[in-house]
């Protein structure tokens, strides 16, 4: 696949478009945050041009078609840039689960606070 | 103000103590999610501690108690760790509103993705 680049108007809104921005998900339809994941620039690029959310894995080093291999895909609805121009929400539609343990978020491990 | 350190039980869960944790804050009533920031392990525990979003200001290096200056808190009702064990979920009561520029979310820039 060739490397793909963000629109130039959109890689002007970025504070830094050769950095690796992070990307919220968040269930269009029940607003639950279903996991923080990361783009760089052509992941970006392959989302705003598929619709279909795309990742840049810091273990693997890759590009991450989300799903492309589970079938648990993310059809993005709408995507904002935050006020530092830093990071990304993405309103998206979930195939299956986002969560490669299964759940229904990746956050799903409570950590307790103080009760006041 | 003494530095803390997060609690032994919870300095396990994370992947690395001692790097920086993304940390999502979403609206606890409306879901609305609003905004982005990080934080080290002190601005854990003080959040754990007192309840009050608190978070590291990487453009100022230090410990950022949100809303002491502008009196826009962020009451912490509860706080999940991810999968990965490197990006929490808070769920906060947002006294004000969360972003500087004034706006009810940090998130208020649509980026267009492609029509199909």
């Amino acid at each position: 696949m060739a490397a793909m680049e963000v629109p130039a108007h959109i890689r002007g809104l970025l504070k830094d478009p050769d950095a690796l921005i992070a990307a919220i998900a968040q269930d269009a339809t029940t607003h639950e945050v279903l996991m923080l994941a990361w783009m760089n620039q052509e992941a970006l690029a392959m989302t705003i041009e598929t619709r279909r959310a795309t990742y840049w894995s810091r273990s693997r080093q890759e590009i991450w078609v989300k799903g492309e291999i589970s079938g648990h895909t993310q059809s993005v609805e709408s995507i904002s840039l935050d006020c530092d121009a830093d990071a990304l929400l993405l309103q998206v539609h979930q195939i299956g689960v986002p969560c490669h343990t299964g759940a229904a978020t990746c956050f799903h491990q409570p950590i307790e606070v103080t009760v006041q």
